[in-house]
């Protein structure tokens, strides 16, 4: 495998690029290819099957590209695709679960975990059998904040609405004592000053996406197929849907502004 | 065309049950089919082109199952598709946004008129369209309020978080004395009574879904296709993926139990 090959990286739509971020700041080098299933999003409330379909889709897209690993930088598509893209993968696969797992058992120190995630993340109980397989003992807390995403891409980082909602979901994890909180979706890094202002500075909070990017920096050294180091990475972005939001708030998550995305019509 | 063939109604999710439920409520006599896309879902930040795609897949799904008339129960898809949608249809189809526009010309009386919808809804500008065909010298006040999707579908129909985004997103709305207020998108009708009180009793708050009924039941008669007085309508529901959430969230649009859903994989 060619080490300047890019990076694949997809999510259902915009939060992935949270993810993709935390890799260009981690490794500069390396080129990405993003795809945002922007005519599917969101992948939360689809059946797991039609998940593992889509997902199927966009990781033989990116492998049409020539990339030379993939990162699945969506809770959900990690939760039910990831073993379905590894069978199916001749490149490595990566997901933003297990990462943010390993993090956080390691902050908590025994302590209790919680997790937060759209619905179908915090149904698929992924976080929880990734926590357990690291740290069998270990109390998870879990909770499904599903208006996150919406207030997020409103653009209510700091809102009092959006902390009147932080208050009512994470009220069960404040009584549960949690040493540790895994923001278990791309969009949550954006709300991370609020989220660590309801929950207080001694409870630490998890970002899956530094945390994959770590991951995968380790995998490429592994592999030695990461990029010559001074090499400066290119950027592509695809979305299924020409969306304008795409770029508005794509521009917020990536943390500067976004080229044009091409369009590639899948499903 | 038989009277006693069923009318097809469809929506890119849910939200269309408001209107299913006041056409079982106006015409107990009609059998129906409802489609819910609820694995596109949701249609308002999609580009007109993929909704337009969207809706024919599902008119021609309707029309193999023999329908007489097509209710399209979705603001973003009438806003996008009806014209394309009646080209291609031999049956009669409505939609959301002219029945709306001309109970809010009726109830504002020369005054100026609101209108609420996803961003998808007020950026195509239909309602002001519609509503400007029907009285053009109508002063008209839209706004995108895409957070109330997603707190109607948490259940948080008169949550204080609720009530503080709705004061947010209707200042513009009560800073215009509108006299009338359109509720654009199938999911409201279950916010009016928190709706009502913010925007006080003398604004008069206009239910698409009931004035589609009305509009439908008119064109049943008009072309005398009704179903004969005293039959007893049966409903049938459909979706394209299946997620548990369509018969939680289903039943409390609905306003009663949701039977099952059959599975017809689309797109």
């Amino acid at each position: 495998m060619n080490a300047s090959a890019p990076i694949g990286i997809f999510d259902s739509g915009i939060g992935g690029l949270t993810v993709a971020r935390a890799i260009y700041e981690r490794l500069p080098a390396e080129s990405t290819i993003y795809f945002g299933d922007t005519a599917r999003v969101p992948y939360g409330p689809k059946s797991p099957e039609t998940v593992r379909r889509y997902s199927l889709e966009i990781l033989h897209w990116l492998l049409g590209q020539g990339v030379k690993a993939v990162v699945i930088a969506c809770n959900t598509s990690t939760a039910h695709a990831l073993q379905a893209l590894r069978d199916a993968s001749p490149v490595p696969v990566l997901g933003v679960i297990e990462p943010g797992a390993r993090a956080a058992v390691r902050a908590a120190e025994g302590g209790a975990i919680g997790v937060i995630g759209t619905a179908g993340t915090i149904a698929s109980n992924a976080y929880a059998r990734a926590i357990h397989a690291l740290a069998p003992g270990v109390r998870v807390e879990q909770v499904a904040c599903p208006l996150f995403v919406p207030l997020v891409e409103e653009g209510w980082f700091d809102h009092p609405a959006t902390e009147l909602v932080a208050g009512e979901y994470l009220a069960p994890l404040l009584t549960a004592r949690v040493d540790a909180l895994v923001l278990g979706c791309t969009h949550y890094p954006l709300l991370k000053p609020l989220l660590g202002r309801v929950m207080g500075p001694a409870v630490r909070l998890i970002d899956s996406a530094e945390e994959t990017a770590l991951a995968l920096a380790g995998e490429l050294e592994r592999r030695r197929i990461a990029a010559p180091a001074g090499a400066k990475g290119t950027h592509r972005f695809a979305v299924s849907d020409d969306e304008p939001r795409f770029i508005k708030v794509g521009t917020r998550f990536r943390g500067e502004r976004l080229a044009r995305a091409e369009v590639v019509p899948l499903g």
